[in-house]
């Protein structure tokens, strides 16, 4: 089972990921074949090559691992993180740890051999957010997660290992360290001026414009002032909201066709570039804990895409500082262009 | 000029860079020569093709800018940071900025066309860590300057643009956030012990012995607890000081050589990777400042080594959560049989 480590100097945790294990020679072969014209397991009809589905949108005369579906989310043949067993937290000294508690869920979001989500009908991604919101809310229930990611790796140097779309979802037992730092950042804000910062940022994009990319009835696109890549885009909704799975109905159609639409603007001026893209969400909470209930007035769920166009180097992995060659004014004026 | 701005939700500062500026179309061509077999600006004779000399190490009847060297340190010729200007700090709305003020230096560590510094002698390698030294005194000096930031970037997968073995220093008007994070660590751990974290961390792997890689006079090399990469490494030396630069004769030996082995071990074991070094220190301090003061205890420097083995995908990149192949214990043992 995979194990759960703290660094106990800037309390991070890490998954030392047993399924994964690498010794040295393993990693001489980086490059992986994606399914490029051969076999691949997630498209209709090689049902038998994932593990057992969890949940699809088929036909009503299929039955399930058959063929007959339009959507499949099945556990993850490689999971991160194991969903049986108990999390035994551990101190070692200095250090903390606790056994690879978890899910690792895949999203196949067509039967068809489509290697992008922008080519799949507003329809059809309509299936798919409505998949992220339902596995979501079935995940909650689970009160050893603290935490449920939805993201999607698309193209191999974004870390894709197949191509046939896909998106995936990971329960955490901790709360990444990235949320935490979103969390104390609105929080903090929210303290000291009882607003959320999300609303705020939204009301003062508006206002100038210049980073703007679309706005819909329910949702705002825009370059973000201090982006750390180029061509960084997010999805932020007007109404607020902390958690992603409270989605409304119109809000779902909306996502659907900004989400579409973006990608393709993405596509279109980056020349198909890989990228991933990541549902920011609130962490999961119970009635009992005092924090998180604030948090329904602080935190403001949105969508992050990373077009994947530059390395990381020593400079940006050692510092968390980055250099961003691509002002996001310009970045937000190029992909408006595109229509 | 380039532009400093702070994201304000998670107070993470990012560089706006002009002069390395992109449009969609640059970002098509990513694949970069570096070097290889053709012209090289950082080879002996062609000291004209690189901004002018800072410092040398040279033959005394050589002349600036001329051959006669046997390492050079020159600015960086498409610079991160200006040195020349002011940094006008402003604030729009939520969003903080300033100008892009710092210095960007490059450290060429030899006149031969060599592509590691593990193929350097040790006499050679000493002579790097003394220019790191002499360097990095001589920025702290500038009071605009917050942190000196030594590094390297090896291989093109690195983000390494020339292949001849060279390291960089960048000073900033901000500590970097990764940095912050650490000395608060550090500092709360300080706090509640009067214990530098650090000094704990290695006696007790001292003690335990299972990812020490090597222990020599000075230092110790280790496979930290909760690496977030396969076969990431440090050197964590033994005296407690916070300052890299106030390194003495004698540990600048013992680095010299445990440095070239321990890199050594690294492309022995994973058939010369990618790789990323950089040193962390404490931040540049003046008298004046309370806080600073306490730091002296609290921090610890230390140098660690990142192999480009895997990708970092969505889920890394989104949570700061790191999903890392290799236990640390196995990675240390590899290591370790390598003579």
């Amino acid at each position: 089972m995979s194990q759960l480590r703290r660094d106990p100097i800037i309390n991070r945790w890490v998954i030392i990921s047993t399924e994964r294990a690498r010794r040295p020679n393993d990693f001489r072969v980086e490059k992986q074949a994606i399914g490029k014209g051969g076999f691949c397991p997630f498209c209709e009809g090689n049902e038998a090559k994932t593990p057992a589905e969890i949940m699809a949108i088929r036909r009503p005369d299929s039955g399930p691992n058959q063929p007959g579906w339009s959507l499949r989310v099945v556990s993850n043949k490689f999971p991160a993180l194991a969903i049986e067993g108990d999390l035994q937290r551990k101190g070692i000294g200095l250090f903390d740890q606790m056994n690879g508690i978890g899910a690792h869920e895949v999203i196949i979001e067509t039967n068809r051999h489509v290697v992008d989500i922008a080519e799949l009908s507003e329809a059809e991604i309509l299936q798919v957010i409505g998949a992220y919101q339902s596995r979501s809310l079935d995940l909650k229930k689970d009160s050893r997660f603290r935490y449920i990611l939805i993201f999607k790796n698309c193209g191999e140097r974004a870390g894709a290992s197949l191509e046939h779309t896909h998106s995936q979802i990971i329960a955490t037992p901790v709360t990444p360290k990235r949320v935490r730092e979103e969390l104390a950042g609105s929080q903090q804000h929210f303290l000291a001026k009882e607003r959320c910062i999300f609303c705020d940022l939204l009301e003062q994009e508006l206002d100038s414009g210049k980073r703007v990319i679309q706005e819909t009835q329910h949702f705002m696109v825009l370059a973000p002032f201090a982006s750390c890549f180029p061509f960084e885009t997010w999805i932020l909704p007007r109404r607020h909201h902390p958690d992603f799975d409270q989605i409304s109905e119109a809000e779902r159609q909306d996502l659907a066709a900004v989400l579409r639409k973006t990608i393709y603007r993405i596509n279109r001026s980056l020349n198909n570039p890989p990228y991933n893209y990541l549902i920011h969400t609130a962490p999961n909470r119970y009635r009992r804990s005092g924090y998180w209930q604030t948090i329904d007035q602080d935190y403001h769920w949105h969508l992050e895409i990373i077009p994947r166009l530059t390395g990381i180097a020593g400079f940006e992995w050692g510092t968390g500082f980055y250099i961003n060659p691509t002002a996001p004014e310009d970045a937000a004026a190029y992909l408006r262009e595109i229509d």
